[in-house]
């Protein structure tokens, strides 16, 4: 991934960083292309290493050609003193959202044991890698497209599926062979599908209970290609939707096509998170909306930007997010909807196009 | 979870601590009944708290109805600091070994904030509620026996369904459509289908490489029952094995029929993982042998004790862990046989007991 390295280290440049150390497992997967589950990158401005044991050796070796494998066992400060000595860099930039107090304690003591001339500054940094996924490449976008299809086949099949007394496992497990049998790799995270008063959990886990006529069913899923998610909710139901759900939906609906049209480049995480939360304060329901609008989607499901109150993330071109407003009520039940865009110059281009629901 | 919180606060009084703060998913699971994915467990000797965001709240209340629920929302030094004052704690554990820096800094942050007199000693623990986990009580042997018992009948499945030219991918998902339909929940981890030279990376992720007799063929699998995993491998083979997987295949047999013999109540982990290692070494391929021999299995798949090379931890009754041993030749391919044992006073009893093949 030679432009992905370049990216960082442009950003390491801004940072005045010589290296940064990447523990973080996607980060390390974005960057070098190894999907393994345990291992570290350091990546200085000249060298790219990736350190993994000896599980992963060969794989590594044919999934990060643009890294050199070096094969570690034991202790982290065994092994990372040669190798900071051997770089001499200055200062080293770590993951500190990521590495876990004592990690970072055997990071600090293997780093005192190089020679002073050697040793390099320890500086802790947030969302450096992160920040680089957020922003998408056209590949990127293609396998997240792919991904998002598959997601969008499954929503309109599960309106075919659904049957008053079908169990919302029954209904999650038809979904997930769909989506399987369609390409997808392992979810990304395990389908809800939540009925009646349990789809006032907006993550419920599917239960044994038999979906009814006339109350919300909330379905969301996606699906996985290259690695890449997608996520989609729709809220379906089973013949005539009681008074209360048809109410509640359209202020839902209108609330996600507010954001949907309005959220624009250089907007902030908060604004857009206002845009539909205003809808949905107006008629009272405010304090029913309790989680954020949306998310970042890539290699992770949940990934920057985040689009919520208090949210200083600012969207940029070629970001791929959800746009997911809900209301939920305890004992009655709740209603979602969700959409995966990509913003673009001139406003967010919707990814996900399963039908939604004439409530 | 009563018992559990006993425990818990047994080891809190022998190391001192007034209250543990609990970031740890599944140790926040385990000690609370909580599913989700999102909260925070404070434990003193007289309350036990469970803070979770909106989207949990009224999970947290019918799954956790040991604990006291809090709403948090925002950073954690807003509600965090609050909280501690009122609960009057002198030294307050946190678990360093899960706690990213930031986090930690935070903490301390809200900490500096409370009155001099109400301020605790933050004290980095680790491991603490790992170590209860590892020895399982009653209940939580028949949720893993169950899950045993669908993952043999998985690699039983496997031999009958096994033809060349079937690709590893459509075998691996065969299976996975078994487990489910068997009662599996979320699968633990993705099923490995290794076949021929793919086989010699211990963790292989299944490819479309066509499956052809003659070559071993690494079925690694598990299965989930009320959040309790299992975790079994077979080598199996199409037709008549060449005659270096037959040679391959007994060293593997027999190193973990020793360490299965052998493994006791008291003995270390390096001491355990050594029996299987001795044999393996005495046929020169040591160095082909470069993971550990096993691993407790519980709520997650992966977890206290370690069975491996420097492992100092002491196997104890009712600890569930794996025995695994394996040979990988780069080029050639691997073999691996891991069985789940319950380990009591008079030495391990399998948990698993799918058939081996005669290779």
């Amino acid at each position: 991934m030679p432009s992905r390295l370049d990216n960082l280290r442009s950003t390491l440049s801004e940072q005045r960083l010589d290296a940064l150390f990447v523990s973080q497992a996607i980060n390390r997967r974005y960057l070098s292309g190894f999907t393994g589950s345990a291992g570290y990158l350091i990546v200085t401005h000249k060298d790219a290493i990736l350190a993994t044991d000896f599980r992963y050796v060969q794989q590594a070796k044919t999934q990060a050609p643009d890294f050199q494998i070096i094969q570690i066992g034991g202790q982290l400060n065994s092994w990372f003193t040669k190798l900071i000595s051997d770089l001499g860099v200055k200062s080293l930039g770590f993951e500190g959202d990521d590495v876990a107090l004592t990690t970072y304690q055997q990071i600090v003591k293997a780093a005192r044991k190089t020679s002073p001339k050697s040793r390099p500054r320890l500086i802790s940094t947030e969302g450096i890698v992160e920040r680089l996924r957020a922003v998408k490449e056209t590949e990127e976008v293609e396998s997240i497209k792919k991904a998002a299809a598959i997601a969008d086949a499954a929503e309109d099949y599960a309106s075919t599926q659904l049957k008053p007394g079908m169990t919302e496992k029954e209904l999650a497990w038809i979904l997930e062979k769909f989506l399987r049998e369609e390409g997808s790799q392992n979810l990304p995270f395990p389908i809800i599908v939540a009925s009646g008063p349990n789809s006032a959990l907006p993550h419920a886990q599917p239960t044994d209970r038999p979906i009814q006529e006339g109350e919300p069913v909330v379905v969301d899923l996606g699906a996985r290609v290259n690695g890449y998610c997608s996520d989609i909710t729709r809220t379906i139901c089973y013949g005539k939707p009681g008074d209360d759900l048809s109410r509640i939906y359209r202020i839902v609906l209108e609330a996600q096509a507010s954001a949907m049209n309005s959220i624009c480049v250089g907007m902030k995480g908060e604004e857009s998170d206002q845009l539909a939360r205003d809808i949905i304060e107006k008629t009272g329901y405010g304090n029913s909306f309790g989680h954020s609008l949306g998310h970042g989607v890539g290699l992770d499901e949940h990934e920057y930007p985040r689009l919520g109150p208090n949210s200083t993330d600012v969207m940029e071109p070629n970001m791929v997010f959800t746009v997911e407003p809900g209301i939920y009520i305890e004992g009655w039940g709740g209603v979602r909807i969700e959409d995966m865009v990509l913003l673009e110059e001139k406003g967010p281009r919707p990814l996900t196009n399963a039908k939604k629901a004439n409530l």
